[in-house]
């Protein structure tokens, strides 16, 4: 349980260790004695030594340790934590080959860790912090070295890094009794709901739209190489509403002038990220005609979902929800009803 | 059950009468003898001065009744009718102070039926197609009256006029054993799939659009006053996934000016009927854009839709599905798992 490093607490945990009783210090709303110390006079005054009056903080900050900073995605979600408010640990690990030792994220700074120091840091960040959770956006190739690390030492993770073995992820989470974690590919809650809807809707209606054509085009920066995998999670759902398609016949756009004119891409975001979808589909006699957009500029809306993620699994882990392990279409789901 | 009209089958109806062991004209492949006929020989004879020999029609066809004509709906429904190979009923029931006396449809010929004929004529059109759905794109005060004769005749129907009252229909139905029915506002499936689409996502993850601003546009021929109750249902959705907006809020176009430079209205719809609807979605940054269009361009896809609901009636009866009545989505729905 996470308990407030900055108080002495540990004459208290064995009378609050069952599960019935878990401590929980954000919910703590003055300074109280341990029944213990009240029962057993003697015990009391041996006990007082190292715990005279035992003073609970009224609430411990919930802080996000964001790993894989400066890259884009995790300098974007650094800033969104400072934005809500939230505290960002002071350190984050980083990967080898990067020349910065700090980063700033609105105001706050952040040691970087370098990967001989990974273990110590996360350990360090864990006594500092009692209610920390982890967010990775580092590299495909570490995301599951990370995950390890995390899962041993306690830690609970927000992943959004793709790339890596999410079978192995899963693993490493349930073997830890204690660790919460959301695993997505997409951290946008909207486009994933989007997404999820399409394949509802396949699931639901399966052939509804036979007989139509359709056309899908996606625009990206143009260091992107490979198709865009929400189109292609969207055109699976289409082949199951009854449209012959494959993804190989996505349109990609990565020029420039087409983006903005075919697109309209803000001139801004073209090299600055964006994610532009159209889908088309028309009737057999063309009288009926479907569009299905969605425009993504920068990288607003991942970080914003990834701090979801962080805020809700705060939760589930505050609540000692059963089920440890999420993606975003749970945090849609769950996150709509409470 | 539908007994071919030309064929003497009177006398083996007992022997074929259970439930478990209907008989069903469109599966037989060739003439056959009545196993009573085989087995008692005395009987047999006396049998054969009814049925000597009773040779059943390789198939009944599907004849559909389309009244209304000639109304711009039934008259797109009777010609999709004919389109498909079905064969048009030559009567049809049309309402008070139709000049008309004939339609035609595809090169089939129709008696219009004026109201004081209506229940002679439902018995003969009963009689002459033993497999006949009624389709009803009347006028909204005649819906009710013609449910009504529709079920005292036992004949099934798709209701697409819009405007009665739907729960008397219901109970119509429910009065009568062998009748089953459709009975829906919007007849154009791929519409009808969208429009649940939105409403599973709403119930699924309630909130998900919270802060995201929202236009909607519609357009449609001058002629229509109201707002579209499509764009209604769709905004109802859009509120419960956070949205703020008011079904008051929707903008209606009925200029053809504006339908043709904002909506891409082709020229020859504006009058002739057409059915656009933008949705348009803002993230509170304005970094994330979706949007939604649905354009109809005359009356094809809820034609398409009334002739598939025809076909999925006549496919339920045959099974005798023990539920009767159904809307769109069941079809969709059922449909797709056939």
């Amino acid at each position: 349980m996470p308990i407030a490093n900055s108080v002495v607490a540990f004459s208290l945990a064995p009378a609050l260790a069952s599960p019935t009783q878990r401590f929980n210090p954000r919910l703590a709303t003055s300074s109280f004695t341990s029944p213990q110390l009240q029962r057993s006079p003697d015990r009391a005054r041996s006990t007082q030594r190292r715990a005279v009056l035992v003073t609970i903080q009224m609430a411990v900050d919930l802080a996000v340790m964001v790993n894989g900073v400066p890259g884009n995605m995790a300098a974007a979600t650094a800033e969104e934590v400072v934005r809500r408010g939230l505290v960002l640990a002071d350190e984050a690990l980083t990967g080898p080959g990067v020349a910065n030792s700090h980063f700033e994220a609105g105001g706050s700074k952040v040691s970087l860790s370098t990967p001989e120091d990974h273990t110590a840091c996360l350990k360090r960040m864990k006594d500092k912090y009692p209610r920390l959770i982890v967010v990775d956006y580092t590299h495909p190739s570490a995301a599951n070295p990370n995950v390890e690390n995390y899962a041993k030492a306690g830690l609970s993770f927000v992943i959004g890094t793709t790339g890596g073995n999410v079978d192995d992820m899963k693993k490493a989470v349930d073997k830890s009794s204690d660790v919460y974690a959301v695993i997505a590919p997409n951290m946008g809650k909207q486009i994933v709901a989007f997404q999820a809807m399409m394949d509802m809707m396949a699931n639901e209606f399966p052939g509804a739209f036979k007989g139509y054509k359709i056309t899908v085009k996606e625009s990206h920066q143009a260091t992107k190489a490979d198709t865009s995998g929400t189109a292609k999670a969207v055109v699976n759902s289409f082949s199951r509403l009854g449209l012959d398609f494959d993804v190989e016949d996505i349109e990609k756009v990565r020029e420039a002038s087409r983006s903005m004119r075919e697109m309209q891409v803000p001139e801004e975001y073209i090299t600055a990220g964006h994610a532009f979808h159209t889908y088309h589909l028309t009737s057999p006699d063309g009288s009926v005609n479907f569009e299905f957009q969605h425009n993504v500029c920068g990288r607003g809306v991942y970080a914003a979902g990834t701090v979801d993620a962080v805020q809700f699994l705060d939760k589930q882990k505050e609540k000692g929800d059963s089920t440890r392990l999420f993606n975003m279409i749970d945090i849609l789901r769950i996150g709509g009803m409470s």
